[in-house]
């Protein structure tokens, strides 16, 4: 029992490295998500998302302290190739009405990923009995799964708005 | 009108390559990861979302016959990262007890980058009038669905199981 115990404790710890990193990479990349989109709408969004993002931050920061661990990020290749895939869009739909409906992509690519981490961290921290980071761990995924939902209805309006606005 | 038809267009496509790439690299990666899962319904499942994938890379030729254009990958750097991380817990947690949590954690966040890209084909196909792909996509979405939620199911009881067999 001791062994799965310290090594699922690792895997949490592993983990909780992997999406601190890939939040600290978000908070970056969503100033130029914010300045790229065209639609008024989906800039108000990418802004609200940086602020929550930092908030998310803030609460990893909690969860580290509640395993008593400094908190540390660790490379994670998966978030460095979902930005870059978005980086990619921005470069190649600039001026082109598509380029909203690109970067509604590239950010709902980055909430799943962080929909799925965060979703298994949860589950980990029940097991491993940590109460408090649990709930830490709820409030984010509810967050990501609210932003995710708002930019669905964005792909849909920000879509047809710009097919309009190109139509007269 | 016709210049947001074709960017949008344009973007389907895209983004069409970019998921068909990345089935095709991840029914290369499931027979890994099959093989490293320990608990058996784990390796069941890895077995049974092969024969899906499969199934999926068809149903994306059929869209790209329906947009008359040829089957093509395009490098998605967002899906090579993420099994990057993969790989690395099937190396990581090699005999660890906590090897079919990581597992099933690096499935997850696989479906959840398809769930994303194949809404965002879905919602696409519909403003660009394309209804048989739409059907095409759901199917695939639903499928996608189903997998991650068996996922979260086996999550709890893999870790559960394996606490105890380690009590044992």
């Amino acid at each position: 029992m001791a062994k799965e115990r310290k090594k699922l404790d690792e895997l949490f710890h592993d983990t909780l490295k992997d999406i601190y990193f890939a939040e600290k990479k978000i908070v970056a990349a969503l100033p130029k998500m914010a300045k790229a989109a065209q639609n008024d709408d989906l800039r108000a969004a990418f802004e609200k998302h940086m602020g929550e993002t930092e908030g998310q931050i803030e609460r990893l920061e909690q969860v580290f302290e509640l395993i008593e661990e400094k908190p540390q990020g660790k490379r994670c290749a998966a978030i460095e190739g979902i930005l870059e895939e978005g980086q990619e869009i921005i470069k190649e739909y600039k001026g082109s009405p598509a380029l909203d409906a690109g970067l509604v992509s590239s950010a709902q690519a980055v909430e799943h990923y962080e929909i799925a981490r965060y979703g298994t961290l949860r589950t980990w921290a029940e097991e491993l009995g940590l109460g408090d980071a649990v709930k830490l761990l709820d409030q984010t995924l509810d967050q990501e799964e609210a932003t995710d939902e708002a930019l669905t209805e964005l792909a849909e309006t920000v879509v047809n708005q710009e097919a309009q606005a190109e139509a007269a």
